[in-house]
């Protein structure tokens, strides 16, 4: 009877695994096929299937959320970790969507940098939510959240400087307006992993 | 003197019901203008009109929300649902503004299945609201709310479609800039739809 | 022992004072940017430092939020004051950054028209902050809301006036792409100072 009260708290951070895998998977599938300068249908497929399975978690985070009395931490900080983490993929997922509804293919160095950096920033997050269970990490954990607000600097950075290049170099508009917006949404990934790095850090600060 | 702290919850709902309202008013007007083709001075200062109305509800829901102790719902759930069922009204009010600051006339087949859809989705939104007042109509609330994430993944594919074809047939490249940004208006009419549609959906959640 | 829980307000309003003072510095420079026509590296320099205060100011809002148990006003009012205080100074920065890399010099009417809009809201917005540590003045705070949602709407018609002559006369679609960024950026930062306003709103009301 009392079973929804009490606090499951390892099936939360069990979900919260879950999403940061399916993030990882998706920044590493969107650095290969960068890498190689072409989306193929499977490609595509695989991005959107791990796209489900991040909304999926989200989804049972929030309906557990929502059912649970006593919670591992701050319930706004739960929902905003699975979801904020789960934009993470839907922007990757965009972006690849993107790439092939456009036609945009061939090998785009400005796009390879960024994709490296989200790669490096996606994983340093995934590892930062995998350690929120074991708070002995914490000083390890705020030392990755720093690091991401560094490395979001350098994804401000890397837009404008891509976006300028655009703007001197590519002569038709329509190729402006479709690689702006690849470069803007791959530095919303960069924003989103940050805001991310912020909630975890807030959760570390609240327990301290 | 105790008057502020007692629950009017006939209130919070009479005005969520107006907001609703307003939400179809909008959406059907719209999709009107849509089918027209043109958007003349009257259709304009309709939609304002509307528009108007929408906020003042809005504003006076989160004035109570300040003012009052107990609510029906949690407080966060209470703001979220009027600040986005009038944000719906909001996008809606934007692009007829567009389209008309923008000179873009003629029926557009795109834009119609946007509208047609906004419509659907934007008239199941005001039920689901509507039926929060009574409980006891929950699982068709909650069947309402997977519906309006489903047309939310359809508005997607109907954006991506639709700028693909923009982008494959419109020559002139400020008409693309234009139509671009329509586009994506009318999918983030469905976006916000699914997330008052979330909203609902936890409220429900918490009462079970 | 005990210290972590008592309230330390008058240093929360200093906090917010500071913000607020860095965002109407940051309204002042892009002001005379404006007039000039022209940005330079000290223009950058300065208006970066001065983000760069923004950020560190609303980051130990939030660190000392995270640490301190009693709060001069509801946390999640606290929290929405300086996150979107400091985006006022993101977003003027952001365009600043974009005039230059975009190569966007002389001077533009409808962007002096901003400016000024844009500075008066700022500097009517950081009075509205101030008067928070002495609620004496609420009615006259209330006041400066109101005004500045008017600003609002006014910036509302300034964008989409300056888009629609943008479309007209403008027929470089590249430069058509720069100035419509600029305009809507220069609208959100009105955008973002109503939302504080709300917040401060919200503030008095619930404490009254």
């Amino acid at each position: 009877m009392f079973r929804k009260f009490l606090p499951h708290n390892s099936d939360f951070f069990g979900l919260f695994n879950k999403i940061a895998d399916c993030s990882v998977e998706a920044a590493e599938l969107f650095k290969q096929a960068t890498l190689e300068g072409k989306i193929d249908d499977a490609t595509v497929q695989r991005m959107e299937a791990i796209e489900h399975r991040g909304d999926e978690t989200t989804y049972a985070v929030i309906a557990k959320l929502n059912k649970t009395f006593i919670t591992p931490f701050d319930r706004e900080d739960i929902h905003a970790l699975a979801k904020e983490l789960d934009d993470v993929i839907d922007v990757i997922n965009a972006m690849v969507g993107k790439l092939r509804t456009y036609k945009l293919s061939g090998v785009n160095k400005n796009l390879v940098d960024f994709a490296l950096l989200i790669d490096e920033s996606v994983k340093s997050l995934a590892c930062a939510v995998k350690g929120l269970n074991n708070m002995k990490n914490s000083q390890e954990i705020l030392a990755t959240c720093v690091d991401l607000n560094h490395k979001e600097d350098l994804g401000d950075s890397m837009r404008d400087k891509s976006i300028a290049e655009l703007f001197e170099s590519e002569t038709n508009p329509i190729n402006v307006i479709k690689w702006k917006e690849i470069y803007e949404d791959a530095e919303t990934v960069l924003d989103i992993c940050e805001d991310v790095a912020n909630v975890i850090e807030a959760i570390i600060v609240k327990q301290a």
